[in-house]
């Protein structure tokens, strides 16, 4: 499901009926339905500029917030390009599994196992090539980076889901508003709390959606 | 599910149990499981040859067929090559949706809507550019053409399942073995039997599965 | 699901909200719910008149659309009428499995298997009588046909969802609005361009939805 | 699911690997398909036997039991006789909705609703006569009836899974091997644990499974 | 899902718009979400009431209806406290698996396998002291039971739904409004017609919903 | 699903058929099936030693690796304790939502939102004390943490999988094998490589799977 739906049984916070939602969003009339409404000029060719990023990325999202006729329909759409150095960093897609392939450029992939008896936290990763294809399975956590300082990489990934949800493990630990205790991360991270004063201090930037 | 499970009570025709399956294949130890096993070289970036097709395409699926660690995972990809005037005729896939993304070149793409009361057989068409993107829901017949005579065109897609199976309406209703009674085609597609037959005697090429 | 959720962010050609739909139905006060909106008076005992059809047969639905407390509940019926030599011409049901029983008569039914490696368009076809039963796996093509020229067959269907759809494969594809290009088709179907345009120009009937 | 799949990690009483099972059913060579695994020379259409039945009636089932390649495709049939003043006594499908229609005689069904805040236990009932459909949704409590003291009545029924399930309400609550504490169904029952012992030793006949 | 919806193509006894419900409940604006949407100070520690109860026994239930922000998410709690010699009488779930510990005192607990050729209506039963845990499969008829005279048990259970619904077998098969046919009963229950009427006469509130 | 089921089409690394696994595990044989089954002396009652826990905390869990008959059921349950001052540190549950209430102490829960357009990564969290209840959504980074410094906590946990899995957020980051590369982490969390580098040398243990 695309976003949780919060409810109440109050009539308070209720959402005005002209915007009542389905799957958080509002239908349009079948009658007036066409091929527009299953297209979009997305311009996947065109290079993005990462230059404003700071992890040095750039996801050109095509998804339901996209493309509305994709809603129900299990399946979405991402272009990603990475600044020289650049990456997307670590994240998890909770509501899908992404499929990725190469462009152009090089692309150093991975995600890690979740806690398993024998086999926790396991990175399986590899160096893509133009061409080449990988797996990240729904929920685990997962980066992509050009390990080539003088070229930019191109990468093209569908996930199975019309919404599938981001969570840059960074920013949500450190970044969320407000703040985690800095007792719990300092314990959880095993640093002192005075680094994570300072890492709930820097602006934290979701390079996707 | 990807190929329906034929189940016997009896013994006979039994898989031997070194070839027993689950959704058709057979589990890796998970101790064994790699980094491999979610990877594939499967040189996506390069072209196909579409001289041998009577339709002027070359399908290169990556599903669970070709990568076996995208068994449960809900998702592949295709790559679709089409020669100047080529297509990937009318089809469906029973099994997942569809979203495609041109990257070279020109495509004219459409499905059609199911019986519905007042919108049944509709055409929904779009003629699609380089970086465009098009969804086809699951189950509709649909397909895609490349009107340009002089140059190729190339598409990526993704599909909503391992396995998503594909029927070429053509070759599944002309083309089956046995065929299916004259009679009955002459009347479902209105033409005379003699039609029918030499239709039928045509060879008829799956272009992809 | 049964109709596609169409969807826009923008509020033009938006539902007024007095007919906004959840999968397509408005729902009733539970209050106000009785037995009534579990039944129908399908009269699924008469005789239907197949004399109107071009490929001799009447299909009488009770799903959703008949019988609105079928919702969710993921079940249907259908009651088939065939004249002497009557069909349901090729189709398919996008969103569920069919089992039929013959009542009367006697009926050439079968099914295509999808795109295999070694197994693409095969046809699995059987004759049944009175009290046989047949399955037609989800999103295949079948088709039924009464081979007799004296009697009429009636068989009572049941199928996986309360909104299975259908899809007339000639009619989709030959009696789409607007028309599949010609091209297209003539190379899909390996006939001449003229054939093509005189069948989109005949009339493409659907026998059930 | 059909049967609930019990597991061990340890190995005693597990299944030799000959009888290794997928959805409780062994799986048969894809190669070795064809349509007779799709098809039942079911006999529904004559009379079953419902002197032997103490309440009646006399179900024949089409499930994944009896015609396994019903197995992932998510439906079956059953026919059920209900003798003069017979019936199919109160029970509930774990696992699906039915859909029924009467083929002969007249036939008086219901179901009760569910606990809910103002509307707990409603009964929902019908007289059905031929040709009449009623849905009974999945896991509520129902029954047929045949009120007519000389004619019996015939049932044409589909469910919305391969493997149903049934449960008996009488025969489960009072035919128990071993029964259950008399104490608890005195309570729950409101009668004395005489008539509870009573009723234990009665003998409780499934009319189906 | 929670309440069938129950659907009307006309417009007569439709929900006026302002209440129009989405799993039976208004979303909130996704903008006013807080943590008190996921939050219920339930006081699940409390000893409740079961003096009132003719069971013995008092449910506090934590599902949708008590926790809005549980929609969509599948699961819900239960504080069960039962009297000396007190119970929850036999019941089902049609949408859940319940799983429960005992924390306070003795529990007789089981449920009844549905009915299977060799293996119908077979009692699973244990007696369960503080700490223990046990299953009840989704649907089958289960009960819980307190064998000690003069101390009370406690028990925490949760189920694989937000909304799991409840049947309790003696108030839906004797308790219903109207009642269910006494011909109809008396034969299943293989009782006399007076035992029926006298049993529908008597007073059955529900424990739980 | 549980584990992700990994194939390979050649046969080697396949497991010997002895061993062969549905959703992770062997079948028994349904005759030999028993209450006991269902049933696990879990002590859910007893408190568990946290002192050797380095975030302070010990996690029980019953779920099918504990409970074999929760195979296909859909539920699981754990017992949480926290030493003062201890936590459960951050971490997702990849395929269940949660559902905790608290036995004995107090307990600061919370969760991060995942990435949306206004409202990235908010933090939902709330003090609860004894008897409350919280729900952490499926997916979603989440964390407990016992407040008080000389008393323990308690708390019970329901998720909605038998197999919920468990991603401890800083162990799959820092703690993998081998290293996600510290280039790649010192940029996503905006921290000198030397950091990293600390940060990956520690010992990260999970405290639950």
């Amino acid at each position: 499901m695309p976003l949780p739906l919060i409810l109440a049984r109050s009539k308070t916070s209720v959402l005005p009926t002209k915007t009542l939602q389905v799957n958080g969003f509002v239908c349009k009339d079948p009658m007036a339905v066409n091929a527009d409404d299953f297209f979009k000029a997305a311009k996947l060719d065109q290079p993005r500029d990462t230059t404003k990023s700071k992890v040095g990325s750039n996801v050109t999202l095509i998804n339901v917030m996209q493309l509305p006729g994709l809603n129900t329909l299990g399946i979405s759409l991402a272009r990603i390009d990475y600044a020289p150095l650049g990456q997307n960093p670590p994240h998890t897609h909770p509501r899908a599994t992404e499929i990725l392939t190469v462009l152009e450029g090089t692309l150093y992939v991975g995600f890690v196992t979740s806690n398993q008896a024998d086999r926790s936290n396991k990175l399986f990763a590899k160096v893509l090539n133009k061409g080449d294809v990988f797996v990240f399975p729904q929920g685990l956590i997962h980066f992509q980076f050009n390990p080539v300082h003088d070229k930019p990489t191109v990468a093209l990934a569908a996930l199975s889901s019309q919404n599938p949800g981001a969570i840059t493990i960074a920013n949500a630990v450190f970044g969320s508003k407000p703040p985690i205790s800095d007792d719990v991360l300092a314990k959880a991270f095993q640093v002192q709390k005075g680094t994570i004063d300072w890492l709930q201090a820097q602006f934290w930037e979701n390079n996707h959606y």
